[in-house]
């Protein structure tokens, strides 16, 4: 894909040492934007920021986004934000009701004020096709029918949404909002590859499988989701920007899991918790729409087999990942 | 309209002092539901829950929504939630931009668990039309496109509407969502006529109007409202029920002013501030479709005309309302 006008100097990344968020600070470093990275390292790493922290064009300030002082002084001088620090953790909501609430809402409303503090022109966020609940409408478009919320994941990332969106409406603000599938590839350190990979190594005689295996996802390689961001950063027009961002395809759970195995060379048996859902507000079927982002010239390089294969082999070369959680 | 057969014997009313709160907690006792009003006093009235508060199937305990703890004591005992608490000021939001993420969506998230751990059966809140922003379809249906929200206020009951969604899917609370258009009537302390008859009792000669007059609305009597409330709580099935409510009609801002005028014998020059909005994040057009509850034996008793006349004559009879803001 061609190289990208991003439309700012000087950026703050939240969530900068996690995985999309690292792989974005590398990105933008590559364009020539100045990147200030904000990281409580609570799940993320200093080690994936190893090339950043090596360019004079980065600095890592380690702070909680629940902090708003801190967030005020990362924020000063840069001109837009990428906001990507989050609790990713759909499946645990459940166990603390109170952490989506609070890494996710408290923590974009705390990130939107530093950004009217700092008189920035503007917001991305990574938000997720969970705010599509269990739709109605597949592939689910921007303007699907006014879902509900199945998980609390979904809805302290709606909740991020609006508030963003009544900023971009009330202090003009410039908003991008990405409503992400689940993202795979380099530095990946959760999801259902990383917890398949991770158990096949200890044991590839027997994986256990939530749910009846036939629940449909779609996935998106972290460099075409980083490329899908450039793309609406730099073409897109509005004041807010609302885009999906995945592959046009799903694949089964077990479809992947015959990936992932095939990649490691082991065939476990394979034992299903059963039920249509991995877990309460797990959703059966995920397929995005993406006509929109793709009208802007953005297709992914990457389909959900070549991205899962990639992953596996991340993970291979670096087991030390395991060791961390 | 006939009685209703509530699905609960008591129930904690949040905002119980307030305009709605007081209405439905008068309604509920006259159902014989034993009640237990919430509210801190600092928008609501004692005054307004003297008839409850002579009942001693009524109590009122004076706290925050902001105080989980106060709040799971006063829930104690209660299978049922009014979550009605709420700051109620579209207009000021950015003013304040933590006031409505805080008495909204915070004191939601401390309302639901308070629920939780009292073991409740469910719970009704109040939402809002303006969740829909500016809607794309009129009259605007439960299931409209996903909507942009334009204002904090608007943000922070979407917020709420998500968690509450999500503590339904998780935690197996049975969830009424209510949104509702302007409610008027006896009690009603803020709004459009609140502040043209206050003003108009001022300075009879002249109005000043925010906006062009042309901004069309919709409003609902508060008796019809809980009717349409009683209606849902009686009669709808699911776990998870959202219901507009509303006039199936529109006024504009102008037409209320002259039954307004009309009703205090005043002719006052007409002073436009101008645009299609009264303030960032007015919606020019709300118009509510009200089918879902409809098709469930509802329908208001009052039109709008009739609903802004008793207003007036309610606000005549109680000027010691205007003292107190």
């Amino acid at each position: 894909m061609a190289e990208f006008e991003l439309p700012f100097r000087k950026a703050l990344v939240t969530g900068a040492a996690g995985f999309i968020g690292s792989n974005l600070v590398d990105r933008l470093l590559a364009a020539g934007v100045q990147v200030t990275g904000y990281d409580n390292l609570s799940t993320g790493s200093e080690e994936f920021l190893k090339d950043a922290l090596a360019r004079p064009a980065f600095r890592l300030v380690r702070g909680d986004t629940l902090d708003p002082e801190a967030l005020r002084g990362a924020a000063q001088g840069c001109e837009f934000v990428f906001h990507l620090a989050a609790n990713a953790d759909v499946r645990f909501g459940l166990q603390h009701p109170r952490k989506d609430l609070e890494q996710n809402t408290l923590a974009t409303f705390n990130v939107l004020e530093a950004a009217r503090a700092a008189g920035m022109q503007g917001i991305a966020f990574s938000s997720t096709g969970s705010v599509y609940g269990e739709p109605s409408v597949f592939p689910t478009p921007e303007d699907a029918p006014f879902p509900t919320q199945t998980s609390l994941y979904g809805a302290s990332k709606l909740a991020g949404e609006g508030m963003i969106q009544a900023y971009a409406t009330g202090f003009g603000l410039r908003a991008f909002i990405f409503r992400f599938v689940s993202i795979l590839g380099e530095r990946y350190t959760h999801g259902h590859v990383f917890d398949f990979v991770k158990r096949l190594r200890a044991d590839p005689s027997r994986l256990e499988i939530l749910g009846d295996g036939q629940q449909k996802k779609s996935y998106l390689h972290v460099q075409d989701c980083v490329d899908g961001i450039f793309t609406a950063l730099a073409r897109a027009q509005g004041a807010l920007n609302i885009f999906n961002l995945g592959c046009d395809e799903a694949c089964r759970v077990d479809d992947s899991i015959g990936w992932i195995c095939g990649s490691l060379g082991v065939e476990p048996q394979r034992v299903y918790s059963g039920g249509q859902r991995g877990w309460i507000g797990d959703s059966p079927f995920i397929l995005l729409d993406t006509q929109r982002i793709r009208a802007l010239g953005w297709k992914p390089r990457l389909d959900i087999r070549q991205g899962v294969l990639k992953t596996v082999e991340y993970l291979q070369a670096n087991p030390q990942l395991f060791e961390r959680r």
